[in-house]
């Protein structure tokens, strides 16, 4: 089988699960316990935490974990808007995730004003478009938090999020981003991105699943998640779950550590994918191709179907998306596209490589021979 | 090392960690994607789904998947309130866990009328109090969700859940009840109960940290919790945690199964517990001690500081708690002993021993011991 779906979750690392194996075995007192057996957990709590501190260059205390992506983004847009009881606008992007989309638009019922600004045909969020949205519509003098993706899942483009903060403060707004899908395969400060808040899930760079973590920058104050013990600083409450919590550290400073080579391979394969599309002279356009996600590679096909190539594709052993994991029920053109103005005819015939650190030339050679010979011989 | 903080947290049974593997290895693909490599993730997420609505009685469709009781408690106060703008009641009780108290109170800031029912000195939410609160006081006309938990996580009482959930129907209102520290326990059946909503939490019956669910009746209504992707039914929205969720399910089968077993253990190692300590006539009440969770050990020694013998057990080796996990930067008098009216003098002096299906009647009499040898020789 080749994996190439590496945008709707990885494989955990294997030096990544021997880490996470001591807590889910003999290491299992609850961590917040006083007696010593609790003690290596809770240092392996604090260790987590100043690895990914240090990753992203946060601080430590910056740092509150979640169970995932979803919920950081949850967070970051229902905790600000909590503060001010839902009398506070946010401004985001069409092609956000729908972890984003879906937590506006419940905020909007709530009475929240969002606004969703359009992408360039390279699915940038651009400075003058946010400008105008921040200074020329309606309920400007709100409270404002603005939610750019740091790169989308669908495309694999990276926003310019340093030059967007930059001006969503100084209009007095805040800004979070959704640094799922980049975090772990580019390489990402809080700092030089200027945001006041993250979203990370584990899974999405070889850790496990059902983990994640929001930065928030000291000074920042955001409503709490889940009321109840006092842990996280009692904003996010639950016990603990250190075995998944160790392993995100360890898999984020294993990616973090390997994001240059990482990407030195993958643009290479996928220079063998396109090349070969390109030679055999395929009608296809390439969504999102200018600054992404090493190894993120969205095709759009003229005049075919992307369900029967996904199809198609699996029964010769190779896993793609059609879109996002998320959307999988979702068999009609992807907002993401939409937004990117990708022609209908070429929209519908769209399938999402997506490949990873464990993937190799060869198949990726495979990969585009498989693509070859599907769209050279639709089925009749 | 004699581990007797079950109530905290409980180690993972061999049995199910060895279901969870195949998960956290090879079987990584995202369980919503539509190739055939989900295709046995998504089969095990339906197989644990059905397996754990099959140990309490319930529909597969009416288990939701959390990642933990804190998150299912504030899924169900929230996203009940969440259904009428806020403009409703909930009734609780005055010795819940933080997770379903912090969760009211935040809920009361937020427009929320929170009642909070005092217990009896058994530790006991009685129909008649009950009865009261529904008729008695203002807000009577509004949306009202009971949440009383079917057993109190510090002294183990079990409440009379089915008789309450009967009462709070005949007058319109909804119940929720925290399971977390019964489930895997004693046998739990929601139509027995007769509860519109369950929480749970799989740590706590030997199973993974990090996951749990929210059983909902079917029928009954409750905004989102997380917006995003369409898992769980569009409620609860994020990547399935897989290796987690089949863990759970496996745990809470293992569980359930030996519970009559497990029980018949724990109550002779209780007997053990408090039989050494009568025999050598030492000054403590047991809280709770009626119908409780096998194993659940509440103890107030006269004139000693819970503390200090917590800390003197773990130099004997010995891990005990003073009040819940959740609680322990806190070390006040807890909100139950208050509640249920333990003396001034033996509250301050109170541990909790929380013994589980690994320990054996040895360890209890070295608990015992240990207790005697501390209790009769305070430190100078």
């Amino acid at each position: 089988m080749i994996y190439a779906d590496n945008a709707a979750t990885t494989k955990i690392d294997e030096r990544v699960l021997s880490e996470m194996i001591p807590f889910l075995t003999e290491q299992y007192a609850n961590a917040s316990q006083p007696y010593f057996f609790a003690s290596l957990p809770k240092q392996a709590l604090k260790e987590a935490r100043e690895t990914i501190a240090q990753c992203i260059g946060a601080l430590e205390e910056e740092i509150f974990f979640t169970c995932g992506g979803t919920e950081s983004d949850n967070w970051a847009l229902k905790g600000f808007s909590s503060l001010y009881n839902n009398k506070n606008r946010v401004i985001t992007t069409q092609i956000e995730h729908h972890a984003v989309l879906n937590t506006a638009a419940a905020l909007e019922r709530a009475g929240v004003k969002a606004d969703y600004m359009p992408v360039s045909r390279e699915g940038l969020a651009l400075p003058e478009t946010m400008a105008e949205f921040l200074n020329g519509r309606e309920g400007k003098e709100m409270p404002c938090l603005v939610s750019v993706m740091t790169a989308n899942n669908e495309i694999g483009t990276i926003m310019p999020i340093g030059e967007l903060s930059r001006l969503a403060h100084e209009r007095g707004a805040y800004f979070h981003t959704d640094g799922v899908q980049a975090l772990g395969h580019i390489a990402i400060d809080v700092n030089e991105l200027g945001v006041d808040m993250l979203s990370a899930s584990a899974h999405k760079f070889n850790g496990p699943k059902g983990i994640g973590f929001l930065y928030i920058r000291k000074g920042v104050e955001i409503a709490p998640y889940a009321d109840g013990g006092s842990q996280e600083a009692s904003l996010r409450a639950g016990t603990e779950n250190v075995a998944s919590i160790v392993g995100m550290a360890a898999a984020l400073k294993l990616n973090c550590a390997e994001i240059e080579s990482n990407s030195v391979k993958l643009l290479k394969m996928e220079d063998i994918i396109i090349g070969k599309l390109t030679a055999e002279g395929l009608d296809f356009i390439r969504n999102g191709a200018g600054e992404h996600i090493p190894g993120n590679i969205s095709l759009s096909f003229n005049n075919m179907e992307g369900e029967a190539i996904l199809h198609r594709l699996d029964l010769m052993g190779i896993c793609v998306s059609t879109g996002s994991a998320c959307d999988s029920v979702n068999t009609q053109v992807s907002h993401v596209l939409k937004a990117i103005r990708t022609p209908e005819g070429y929209a519908k015939g769209t399938v999402r490589i997506s490949l990873g650190k464990n993937n190799t030339p060869a198949q990726a050679e495979r990969i585009a021979d498989s693509l070859i010979k599907i769209v050279k011989t639709p089925r009749e």
